[in-house]
C-alpha cells in the first residue's frame, strides 16, 4: 500500500475541528492520510489537478467534507474512479441539510459515498475509508474488528452502570 | 454586443423542454445565444474548458440549468466573473428541492442568482439576463418594458373577463 | 456610470449588520450605493416610488435584503425592469426558510435574482452586483479577477498552513 | 350593510377552479362579492388602486388567493385597514409550503389571516369572511349556526352508514 | 359593544411572555380582554365550556396560542361560529413547524384564521381582532389607520437615520 | 373480555378504504371492534361522548385515524385514560406531515401511541391493538406469534424465488 | 403482574437525562422497571438476546428511546411481539426529524407506537405504557385517573391565577 | 477475488426493478453477485445470519436497498466491518426522505455509505462497489474509466446534437 492511502480534502479550514477524529483514528490505525483545504469554488483548478492526480500518486480513498451547495465531493468524483467519501457538514443555517443533499443527491454513474451530517459522519468517513482499505489488508481488518468489539465494551460498561445505579434506587 | 452575449447551458438534454421558453423569448428579444448540454459530474472537463473561456468569446451572461446536487451554475461560477444564473430544475423525488438548495446555498465570493424552480424559473433567467444586458442596450430596455407591460395587460384582460363573468351571474 | 449605480434596500435597520459586508465591499471597488430602510408592508408607498423612480436616478441594480413574508424584492422587481438581487434574512424560528422560498419563487416574467440565506448572500449579492456592473467597466472586470484570484490565494494559504501542520504531527 | 362587503381576489384566472367553492358559498349566504384577478407582480399598480380604494367602496373583509411567492395577500393588507384573508394556493413543485409561508410569515403589525392550503381554505376563507361579517348581522349569524349544524348532520349520516355496514358484516 | 369583545386563550401560562404584546396592544387600543390558560388536551372540558358560552357573554373573536399538536384553535373553532385567530407558539425542537400545520391545516367548514410563528404573530392575532371590531366601530378604525402610520413613520425615521449615516461615511 | 374491545374511529368516512385492512386484521384474529365516522371539528360533542363513555363501555384500545391538523386522536387521548393509537392519515398536498405531526406532538401526559402513515400505520394500528390486548389473551399472542412467522414466511419465499431467478440467468 | 413489567432501553447513556421523568413517572405509580443501554448499531447481539428474551423474563411493554437512524424500537419491535414504545429523540443537527422518521415509519405487520419527541413523549411513553399495564390493573387505572386530574387542576391553577392577574391590570 | 463479491440486499422483492439497473452493470463489468431479499423487520434472524456470515463466504461489499424507516443497511453494517453500501428507496408518501434519513445517520463507528435515492442511487450502489472492488483490481479499474470515458461521451453527443439543433433555428 501506498504511504497515505487516504486523502482528507475539506473545503474550509474552519472545518478542521470536524475532521480532528477522522485524522486521529487513521493515524490511530496506522493509515498515512495526505490533508489538504481546497474549496471547490474558490480554488476549482487545485481541485482539479488534486482529484485528477489523487490516483496515480497512490490515493486509495478520498474523503471529502463540504457544507453549504457543497460541491466539493461531487467535482472530485467526477474526475477520477476512486472511491469518494463525502462528510456533508452542519452548517448554519439549514443545519447542514444543504450540505447533505448537495452531497448526496449525485447522477448515475459518479458516486458519493455519503455518511451522517457532522462529526459522526466525520468519524464514520474514516472507518468506511478503513473498512475500504481493509479489504485487502488482513492486519487492518483485525483492527477493525477491535474497534467494533471495542464500541460494544463501551455500551455494555455503560449499560451494566446504568443498570446497577437503576437497581439500587 | 458580441453576437451570442448569453449562454443556455444545462446538464441534461432531458432538461431541454424545461429551456424551450427561455431560448424563444431570448429569440424573441433579438438575443443571440449559445446552447450547451455540459454535466458538471459527467464532463467535467468539457465544463472547465467552456467556463473558462465563455468571456473571451464574448458572453456576458451564462445560464446554467441542472437538478439534483445541481453543482452546474456553481461550478461554472468558481472559473469565471461573468453573472451567472442558476435555474434548478424540477427533479423526482424531492421536488427540486435539493436543485435549489445545490444551487442557491453558495459561499460568500462566488455567487450564482438562483431564480424560481422549473419553467417559471427558465422563462426567469431569459428575463434576468435580458434585465442586465438591457443595462448597456437601450433598445433592449424598450423591448422589457413592452414585455412587462404585457404581462399586465394579460392580467387585466383576464381581470375583465372574470369580473364579468361573476357580475352576470 | 452613474455616482450610485446600486441601491442596497433593506426591509428593517435590524437587517444592516448583515449588509455591513455588502456595504464595504462596493465602496471598496469603488461602487457607489445609496441606502434605504424599506418596508414592503410598513411603508409600501415608499417602495413604490423608490423603485418606479430608480432606473431614472441612475440606479442599475438593485439589492434587495428581507426575511419572513419576504416580500420586498418581489415587489420592488415587479416595478422595474433593472434586475434586482434578492438576499434572504436568516429569520427565526423557521431559520429563514420562509424568507427565500418567499423570494425565490417568483411567477415567470418577474425575476428575484437570489443569493444564498443571510451573510454569505449578503457578501454575494455585492459580488453579483459588481459582475452585472462590470460588464461595461472594464476597470471593474480587472477587480473582480482580482477579488477571485485573493479568495484562491487566501485558501491556497491555509490549505499550504494545514498540510505543514498534519505533516509534522 | 354594503352591496358587496367581500373582494375576493386572485393571483392568476387559473386560481378560479378553487375559489368556486368560495364564491358559491358567498352566494349562498346572500353575500354579495367582487371578484378580481390581480397579480402583485405583473399588475402592481392594479393591486395598489384596489386595496387603497376598497374599504371606500364599502368593501368589509379581503380574501386573496396566490402561490409560488404569494406576495397577494401581504401587499393588499400593507395597504388597508381592513381584515385580509390569505388563501395559499397549492403550487407545484413545492406543494404549496412556498404559498403558505409566503402569505403567513407577515411581520408585526400587518396581519393575513392565513387558512389552509387549497380547496379547504377557499372554503374557510368564505366561512371565516361570512363569521367576521355575522357580528354585526344576526340573520347571517343563524345561517352560519345552520351551517355548522348541517356540516355535522353529514359527519353523523356517514356514522350511521358505517356502524350499520360494520355490524352487518 | 361588549366590556370584553376579546377573549385571549393560551395553551400554557409559560405561553405567557409571547402574548404579553398582544394584550398590551388590546388595552391601549381600549378594548377589553379576558385571559384563560386552558389547554386542549388537558382541560378539555374547560374549553368545551368556554367556547360554548363565550358567544353568549359577548366574546367577539377569540385569540387561541398553542404550540406542538396545537389543538386548541381548532377545538374552540369546532364549537363555535366566533371568528377564531390561531397564534402557533414556536416550540422546540420543530420551532413552531408542528404547531403552524396543526393549527393552519383545518378542514372545509371550520376555518381558524392563523397568524405568522411566535411573537409577531401574537401581535398580529391583536392588530386583526381590531381590525375585525373595527368594522362596526369607527374609532377603533381611526385607531387603527394611527396605527399602521405610526408603524410607517417608525420605517421611514429609521430610513433618515441610516440614509443619513451611509452619506457621512 | 368484552365483545368490542376495540374501537376504530376515522374523521371521515372518506379515510374507509385506508381502514379496511386494519378491520379485516381485527376480525381475522377475531376480535369485535366497533367503527365509527367522528370528526374532531365538525362533530365535537359527539367525539366528547364517545370518547368519555369508551371505557365504560368496556372499549379497551382506540384507534383514531385522521388527516390535515389532525386533531381526533389528541381529543379522544384528552378525555380517556385509554390507550390511543394515531393513524395519519395520507392527505394532499402535504403528503400527511401536517396529518403525523399533528397527531404525535402531544403534550407531556396525554401520549398518542402513533404509527407509520397511510396504509402501512392502518395495518400496525390493528397489530399494535392486539399486541396490547394479547397481554392478557394467551390465544392472541398465539395468533399474533403465528402472523409474525407468517410475515417471515412470506419473505423467505420471495428470497428463495428472487435468488432462484438471478442464478439462472 | 411481574415484578418489572416495563423494560427502558436506551440507544446511549447520553439518553438518560431525557429519560429520567419516564422512570421517576413508573416509579411513582408503584410499577417497576428495568433499565438497559442497548445500542442497536454497536450491540446488535446484546439487543437482539434482550429482545427475544423479554416476553419469557415478563416484561409486559418496552421503551425504547434513540436519535439519529434510530432503529433501537424498531429492531427490538422485530424480535417480540410484545408492544414496543418508541421515543425519539431530539438529536443535532436535526432536531429529532431523523429520529422520529427512522421510529415512526415502519412497515406494516411490525408497528413501533411513536410518541412526540424528546422529553415530553419521554414522559408520554411512561404515561402509554401505565395505560396498557392498567387495562388489566384496576389499582393503575385508579393512579392513572389521579394522574389526569391532576394534570387539570394544575392548568385551572394557572388560569386563576393568569384571569386573576389580569383582571387587577 | 470470490466468486460472488458483491451481495445486493433488498428489504421487499417490490424493490427488485429499481436493483435491475445495479445487477445488469455488476453482472456487464463481469462482476459476481449474490441477491436477497431480506427484512430488517420481517426477518431479523436471517439478516442477522446472513450478516455475520458474508465476509467468511467471500463477500466483499454490501449493497442493502430499503425504504420508509430503512433499518437494513444498518442493521447489516451493525454485524459486519464489510463495507456497507446504503440505496434509500423512494417510497411514498415522503419521496424517501425517511428512507434516506435512516440510512445516512447512523451514530459514529458504523457507517453506511448512501447513495442517492431511487434508481440513481442503485446504478451508483453498483459503481461504488466496483470503484471498491477496483482498488484492488487493475483490469476492473480501466473497465471502470472505461464507463466514465462513456459517460462522457453521451452527454458529448447529445451537446453536439443540441448545439446542432439550435444553430440551425
Amino acid at each position: 500500500m501506498s504511504e497515505k492511502p487516504v486523502a482528507v480534502v475539506m473545503g474550509s479550514d474552519s472545518d478542521l475541528p470536524v475532521l480532528e477524529e477522522t485524522l486521529r483514528l487513521l493515524e490511530e490505525m496506522g493509515v498515512g492520510a495526505e490533508v489538504r483545504v481546497l474549496s471547490a469554488h474558490r480554488t476549482p483548478k487545485e481541485v482539479h489537478v488534486f482529484a485528477s492526480e489523487a490516483e496515480a500518486r497512490g490515493v486509495k480513498v478520498i474523503i471529502a467534507a463540504a457544507g453549504g451547495a457543497a460541491h466539493l465531493a461531487g467535482v472530485i468524483a467526477s474526475l477520477t474512479t476512486l472511491p469518494v467519501i463525502g462528510v456533508p457538514i452542519e452548517t448554519a443555517p439549514l443545519a447542514g441539510v444543504d450540505s447533505f443533499l448537495s452531497t448526496l443527491q449525485m447522477p448515475a454513474g459518479v458516486p458519493v459515498a455519503t455518511v451522517s451530517i457532522g462529526r459522526p459522519g466525520a468519524v464514520n468517513a474514516a472507518v468506511l475509508a478503513l473498512q475500504i482499505l481493509a479489504l485487502s489488508d488482513e492486519r487492518l481488518r483485525t483492527k477493525l474488528r477491535d474497534y467494533k468489539a471495542d464500541l460494544a465494551r463501551k455500551v455494555k460498561a455503560k449499560d451494566e452502570k446504568v443498570r446497577g445505579e437503576h437497581k439500587s434506587r
